[in-house]
C-alpha cells in the first residue's frame, strides 16, 4: 500500500495543473460543476482506502452507473433472462446511436440503448420508489454501505433534455424489444435511467464500488457478497470491452484493464487482484472521458504495470 | 500434458459427428473442401505437441493470417508507423463493411479493409516476390520452420471474385488512408493480401504459430525469437477484442481468450502461460465461425477453466 | 365526360378481377378490412362527377391527407414559414426512415417525419378540438361541403402502434426541428397526426377533393377559393416529386400526372385542366400503393395520354 | 425572339458583378478556370440562336453528358434493355453515395454510379476508340453538327483522381449489376465515362444540345431526328426529377423545367415547346450548381412565367 500511497500521490500532483478538455454541457445542470475538482481514491481488496484531492464531493455517476445497474438486472433476473434483451458486442458507434443488433436488441449494457434496457428490467412490474431503492440498496451495498445521494437538479434536466433517450426508446419498443410494455411503463424506465445516472457519489464511494468488483462481488469494507462472483466477471469482461466510449479499442491497448467512464468526469478501474479506484475530474476530452483521468491511467500503468495482457506473460517469469 | 491430451482426445470424438454448418461458398474453390475434415493440434510453450484427426491435411490460412501479418508489419515498422494507417477499435460492422473511422481509417487490422492497410505497408516498395517472400518467411518462423505451401487456385479464385474489397482498397484510397500509392501498387498489394489467405498450413503448424504468440514471439519448438514480445501482446489484445467476427463479444463472454478464425473453418486459440491450439473443421455457423471449432472452445472452457476473466479471480484463492 | 365514363367503365371492369396485393396490416384496424371493395370517382373542373363501384363506401385518408394538410398549413403561415420545418427534397428512402436533411428537417411533407411535421405547425396554440376542426373543415371544404368523418377505431389503433412515429418525432424534437415545443404538445401533435390520416371519405368525395387540386384550389362544386393557387401548385410539385412512395420516379415516367397514396389503398389523382380521379381499392403491392389503382392510372393513361411530359410535345402540334 | 433577347440581355448584366461561389477543384485542371466566364445561348426550335457573353469559350460537360448518354444508349439499346441496369427514383443522397436500390442497381442515370452503368452499355463489345466516337458522333448531331471537342488534361486529371468512382464501380460489380464484365471491360467503361465528362462544348453548341431535347429529338438547325421522341420524353422526366442534384427537388419548386448541371459551371435548360438554353460560368454554390446559372434561371422565370406546373394552370385562362 505504501508504494500505491507514493505513486498516485505522484500521480495527483503531476496532473493538478493539466487544465484540457472541457466539462460536459449537454446538460446545463452538469456544466456548472468547477472544473477545478480532481479527487482520487484507493481502495484495496483488504479494504485499506486511501484519498488525495476532491475526494469527498459528491458528484452523478451518469455513465458509470452502467455497469452497476447491469450486475443488479443480473443478479435479479440471471444472465439468461438480462441477454434475452440485450447483446455482448461493441457497437461500432457512438453511445447514442440509432442502431440495433440483428436480433433487434441493443448491442450491449454499456450503451444508451442497452442501459436504458437494462434499467427497464429492474422490479418491472413494481412502483416507481421501490424501484429507485432497489437500484440505490444496490449501489450502497458495493459502496460499503455508504449513503448514496441524488442530485435531482440534474435528473430533472437530464429529463427535460431526454429526446434522443425517448427516441431511442421508442425505436427500441417499435422492435419488441422491451417485449410487452406500455407507454406509461416505457417513461416510468426512462424516469428510473435518468435516475440512477442523478445518483451521487464520491471518490472513497466510488473506490469501495470498484474494488467490491475487484473482489468477485464481495465488498471489502463490509465482507459482504453484495453480487455474485459470476455477475462480476461478466460485468469485467463488459466494462473491459465497452466501457471506455469510442476509446475502449485503445484503452484496452494502452491499459488492458476493466474501466467505466462518466460524462461527470468519473472514471471506475478495477485492478486485478489488487484495488479499485476512482478518479474524478470532469473537463472531458473528445471521446467523452475524463482527461486527467485517462493520463492518471496511463501513469499509473507506467508505474505499476498492471495491464492483463502484459502480466499474462511477467506471471510465466 | 497427459489431461490436456485426455480432455482432447474426448472432447474430439464428441464433435466428431456434430455435422451442422455449411461451407463458405463465396469463392468456389473454397466450396470444395470435404465438410468431414476435422483435425486439432496443441503445441505447449514447452514445444510439446499433441495431435488428433486430420491434422497433416493443408487448408488455407485466410483471416487467420490478420494477426500474422499484422505482426510482421508492427515488427517491420514499428507500432506507430503501423496505426498511422489502421485504428484499434471494433467496427461493430461485418468485416467487409463500407466504412472507416473518423481519422479516415479502417477501424482494426482484423477486418478485410484493416488487413489490407496492413498488407499494403509490408515491405511496400519491394518487388512482389520478395514482399511475399518476406511473409512466408515469418509464417514459417511462427510455424517451427515447417513449410508454408500457397493454394495457387484459391488465390486465382479469391482475385476473380475480389470486387467488393477491390472497391473497399479504392474506397480507403479516395480517403488517402495509404498516403501516397499508385493503382499499380494498390492492385500489388490487394494480391499480396489474397496471398497471404491462399498460404497454407495445417493444424500442427498452426499450433506452433499459436503457440509463438503464447510464448512471447518466441517459437517454442525452435527457441527463435521471431516477433517481438510486445507486438504479440498487441496482437493477442486485437485478436481477443475483434478476432471472431461478430461473435468476438460473445466469445469474450464464453470463452475469454485471444483467438482468430477463419472461412477455411480454422480457429487459432491461444491460452496464456500454457499453449497454442489449432482446430480445423470447414463447417461454419452464420458468424462464419467453424462450428466444431466454437464448440470445441466452449467444450474446452468448461473442462479447463482458461477464461482469463475468471481466472482473474481464481489466482487469488 | 362521355369518353372519360366509357374509358373509365371498361377499365373499372378489366381490373375488377385482378386480386393480386395484400391488404395493409400494420394496425390491425386496416386488416379488416373488404380486399373486394374497388371504387372509382372523377369529378372534373366543371363538377361534373360519375361514380362507379363501392364508391360511397367510406375508408380512411391515411397519407392522402399528407398532401392536404400541406395545404393547409401552407395557407394558415404561408410558403415561408411552413418551410422553414420542412425541405423540398426526396428522401431516397422509406417513408418513415431516421434520417433528416441538412439543415436538421425532414426532407418532405409526404413522409411520416414531414407529414408530423406539418400537422405540429397547424393552429399550434390552440386546444386539441378546434386544431382538428380547422383539419376536417379544410378536407370538408376541399370535398364540395362532404361530411370528413372520423374511423376511432383506427385513430386508436394508430396511436397504439406508433412508436415508430413517436420515435421519430423525438428524434427531430432532439435536433430542433420543431423550435420550442414541449412533450405535451409534441404528443398533440402526434395525436392530430393520426387523426388526420383517421378522416374519411369515400371515392366520390375523394374525386372532388382532387378537382379541387386541379382547379386551383376552387372547389368545382361550390365554386369557392378553399386554398391559394400557389399553395395548390406546389402541392402538385410535391405530389409529382415525392407521392407515390418509392414508386414516385417511375410513377413519373409512366404516368406522369401528380398523385398521392394511402396504405387504405386510396390514390388521389390529378390531370392538369381537366379532372380530379379517386381510385380506392385495398389490395397494396409493395410499395404499399394499390394494385388496382396502379393499373387503373396506366390504363387510363394508355387510353387518353394524360402524361405531362407526353403533352408537352403534342401541344406543338 | 426579340423578348428572349430583351430580358436575357438584361438578366445577363444584372448578373456579371454576382462573384458568389467557387470554382469546382476536385481535379487540379478544373480549378484552373477563369471564374469571371459567363457565358449564355439561346436556340429556339425553329433555329434562331441568341449568343451573349463568353458563349465561344469551350468548356467541359461533366455531368451535362449524363442524360446526353443516356439518350444514347437507350435509342442503341431500348428503354427497357438500359433499365434492366439502372432505376428511375432519386437516390435521396450525394451524387456519389455508396448505395444502391433494392434490386442492387443504381437509383438512376444523373448519378455517377448509374452514369458509369449507362456508359458501360454503349458498345459494350467494341474497341475503346469506336465507343468514344459514337457518342461523340450522337453530341454532334445533337449540337447542330457542331464540332464536340476533349480536353485531355481535364480526362487524365479526372482518371487520376477516380477513385471514389472505381469504388463505385466495383460495388456494382460485385453486386452484379453490370451483368458479366471483366476488370478490363470496367476500366475501359469507366474511362468512358471520363471521356464523356471531358468532352467539350461552348455555349451555342450547348443551347442547340437542349434545343434539340426541347424539340422532340429533331435538332432545331440540322432538321435531323437524332434521338426518338419517346426517348427524349423519359430524359427530360429524369432531368426534371435528379438533374441538379441534392437541389433537384427545389428546383422543381422553384424552377419547374427540366436542366442538368455540371461542375464545370455549364446548365442545360429545356423550356417546353420554345427553346433550349445553355448557361457557362463556373463558380459553383454548396450543392455544385453553377451560381450565376441558378440565379439566371430564377430571374428568367420571373419575367417570363415558364413553370410547368404553374402554366399547368395559366393555359386553362
Amino acid at each position: 500500500m505504501d508504494n500505491i500511497k507514493k505513486y498516485i500521490t505522484s500521480i495527483y500532483h503531476e496532473l493538478k495543473d493539466n487544465n484540457n478538455g472541457k466539462v460536459a454541457d449537454y446538460i446545463p445542470e452538469l456544466s456548472k460543476v468547477n472544473p477545478n475538482n480532481f479527487g482520487i481514491s484507493v481502495c484495496t481488496i483488504k479494504g485499506e482506502i486511501f484519498n488525495i484531492g476532491d475526494y469527498e464531493t459528491k458528484f452523478c455517476l451518469q455513465s458509470c452507473s452502467k455497469p452497476l445497474s447491469y450486475l443488479i438486472a443480473y443478479n435479479l433476473l440471471g444472465k439468461n433472462k438480462i441477454h434475452e434483451r440485450v447483446g455482448y458486442e461493441p457497437s461500432g458507434q457512438t453511445y447514442n446511436a440509432f442502431i440495433l443488433n440483428n436480433k433487434g436488441l441493443p448491442h450491449n449494457p454499456m450503451i444508451n440503448a442497452g442501459a436504458i434496457m437494462v434499467a427497464a428490467q429492474i422490479n418491472k412490474n413494481e412502483e416507481p420508489s421501490k424501484r429507485f431503492n432497489t437500484i440505490k440498496s444496490f449501489y450502497s451495498k458495493m459502496g460499503g454501505n455508504n449513503i448514496i445521494d441524488f442530485d435531482n437538479s440534474v435528473f430533472l434536466s437530464e429529463k427535460h433534455h431526454a429526446d434522443r433517450n425517448v427516441s431511442l426508446a421508442y425505436y427500441m419498443k417499435e422492435n419488441n424489444a422491451f417485449g410487452i410494455i406500455n407507454p406509461n411503463e416505457l417513461m416510468q424506465s426512462l424516469d428510473l435511467y435518468y435516475q440512477q445516472c442523478s445518483a451521487t457519489i464520491n471518490c472513497e464511494i466510488g473506490s469501495i464500488i470498484a474494488s467490491t468488483l475487484c473482489n468477485g462481488g464481495i465488498c471489502p469494507t463490509t465482507n459482504e457478497q453484495v453480487v455474485s462472483k459470476n455477475s462480476v466477471i461478466d460485468t469485467l469482461i463488459l466494462m473491459y470491452n465497452c466501457g471506455m466510449y469510442e476509446y475502449s479499442g485503445q484503452f484496452a491497448f494502452e491499459i488492458g484493464l476493466p474501466a467505466k467512464s462518466g460524462v461527470s468526469g468519473c472514471i471506475l478501474l478495477v485492478v486485478p487482484n489488487m484495488m479499485g479506484i476512482c478518479i474524478w475530474s470532469p473537463p472531458l476530452n473528445e471521446q467523452g472521458n475524463s482527461v486527467r483521468g485517462i493520463e492518471f491511467c496511463k501513469k499509473l500503468n507506467e508505474k505499476m504495470n498492471l495491464h492483463m495482457f502484459h502480466n499474462f506473460f511477467n506471471n510465466k517469469d
